[in-house]
C-alpha cells in the first residue's frame, strides 16, 4: 500500500540550519520522519544518484551504501534495498512501454552487489527510520508523460504490494538564487520556487505539465523530473497535504511536502 | 587508432601467483603493460561495473574511484574518464541502434561526477600505467550480435580517434573447476576454458557465436559477452595474437592475450 509521499530537500542545510525557516523545514522534516516510522519500506526518486540522459532507473544491487556527500558532509550508512519491490516497479515499468533499466553493481547478488549513495538520497534518508528501500532515477531527456507514467505505475505497484510503503521525491528546487553561487543569480529560480510551493499547496500539480522549457532551464532546479513522478503517484493514489515548508538559506531553494492518504 | 587489444583476468591470484602457470600469466599481464605504456588512452570491457540485463553502458563519469575489491583485496586509485571518446562511443553505438545507456552518477560533471570501480577494473588497471579511460559494460540479456557490434563500433570509433588507445577486456572464464568452490563442479567449466583459449590461439574466435547456451551456463564464465566485443573489434581492426597464458589456482580459469597491429 501507498501509505505517504514526502518530497523532501537534500541541501547540508537542513543537517545544521542557521535561520528560522529552515528550522521549521528540518522540523517538518523530522515530523515526516515521524510519520514514516510505522512504514515498512520507501521509494526514493532522487536525481544524484545514477544519471542517464533517457532511461530511467531502478536499482536492484541488495547494498546501498554511503559513498558521496557534498562539500565535505558525510552521512555514513548501509541501507538494504527491497529487491522484490524493485523487480516489480521495473517489470511493470517496462510493461508500460517505459524505458527503464536494472542497475546492479560488480554482483547480481551477495555481499557484492552494491551501489553507492550520495547526499541526494543520505540527507533524506537521515531524517527517516532505516527501512528497505527502492531507489529510482529520473531523466532529463525522456519526455514529461514518461515521467508522470513511472509514477502511475510506482504507485501501480505500490498499492498492491503487502507492505506499507512510503514515496520520497528527493528534490532540491531553483539553484540560481544567489548572484555569488556556484549558479550564479536568475530571477526565473524565485519564480519557480514560489511556484512549485504554490501548486503544491493548492493542490494544483498537474499544471506542471504547462511549464515553458525555457523557464525550468533558466530556474535551474533539480526538482521538476522527480516532481512529475511525484504528480503520476498522486493521480493514482490521491493523498491529502498535511504540511510544507520552504527555505533558501544559501542559493538554492528547498521545500518539503507530506501527503497521506485521505 | 585502436592500438591493441588485450584480454586479461581480474582474479586476486595475479596480485599474488603461487604456482608456476599463475606466475607466468601474471609475467604476460606485466609485459601488456609494458606494451601498453605508449598508449594514450584505453577502452576497458568489464562484467563487474555497473550491471543492467539488456542495455550497454558507457560510464561518462569524470572520476573513477578504487570502491570494491573482491575477498578483501583492496586497490586504491582513481582515474579519469576519456569523456570524449565516451561520448563518441556512445553517440555511435545509438546510431547503430544498440541498445545503450549513458551512465553518470550524482553530477553530470566536476568533481562530483564519479563512479565506482571494482575489482573487475581495478586488476587489470594494476598492470598498466595510469590513462585515462572509457568503461563499458556487456550485457547478458542482449543478442550475441549486438555485443559483436558493439565491438565493431568501438574499433571504428577507435580507429578515427587522434589518440593511440588499447581496448581491454576484462574477463574471467568457467568458475565451476573446484569442487569445493563457491559454484561447485562441471566439467563444462575446463571445456569452456580450454576451448576459449584454443578459439584465441587458432584465430577462430568467430566460433564463440556458435556456443550452446547451456553449455555457457553450465561452465559459469564471466568473459564469454566480453569477448563478443573483443570478437567484433578483431573483425573491424585485424590484429595479430602476440601472447596468451592461461591458469586455474582456485576455482576459476583465468587467461591472457595480447593483440597488437599487424
Amino acid at each position: 500500500m501507498l501509505a505517504g509521499i514526502a518530497m523532501m530537500p537534500h541541501g547540508n542545510d537542513v543537517l545544521a540550519p542557521k535561520d528560522d525557516e529552515t528550522r521549521y523545514l528540518a522540523e517538518v522534516l523530522r515530523s515526516i520522519g515521524e510519520v514514516f516510522r510505522t512504514f515498512d519500506a520507501y521509494v526514493l526518486a532522487t536525481p544524484h544518484n545514477v544519471r542517464m540522459s533517457d532511461h530511467l532507473g531502478v536499482i536492484f544491487a541488495k547494498h546501498l551504501v554511503s559513498w558521496l556527500g557534498f562539500a565535505g558532509v558525510e552521512l555514513p550508512g548501509e541501507y538494504e534495498t527491497d529487491r522484490e519491490l524493485a523487480r516489480l516497479i521495473y517489470e511493470e515499468a517496462r510493461k508500460a512501454g517505459l524505458p527503464v533499466v536494472d542497475i546492479n553493481f560488480a554482483s547480481l547478488s551477495g555481499e557484492y552487489s552494491r551501489f553507492p549513495l550520495s547526499w541526494g538520497e543520505l540527507i533524506p534518508l537521515h531524517f527517516l527510520e532505516k527501512r528497505p528501500l527502492v531507489v529510482v532515477t529520473p531523466a532529463r531527456k525522456v519526455s514529461r508523460d514518461t515521467l508522470v507514467r513511472f509514477g502511475e505505475v510506482i504507485a501501480e505497484v505500490v498499492e498492491s504490494y503487502p507492505k506499507k510503503v512510503g514515496l520520497i521525491i528527493s528534490a532540491d528546487h531553483g539553484h540560481a538564487h544567489d548572484p555569488n553561487g556556484p549558479y550564479g543569480y536568475a530571477p526565473e529560480s524565485k519564480e519557480y520556487d514560489a511556484l512549485i510551493m504554490q501548486l503544491i499547496r493548492e493542490n494544483r500539480l498537474g499544471e506542471l505539465l504547462n511549464l515553458d522549457e525555457g523557464f525550468i532551464e533558466r530556474a535551474k532546479p533539480d526538482s521538476y523530473w522527480q516532481l512529475l513522478i511525484m504528480l503520476g503517484a498522486l493521480r493514482n493514489v490521491p493523498m491529502t497535504l498535511r504540511a510544507t515548508a520552504y527555505a533558501c538559506p544559501t542559493y538554492f531553494g528547498m521545500g518539503a511536502a507530506l501527503y497521506l492518504r485521505e
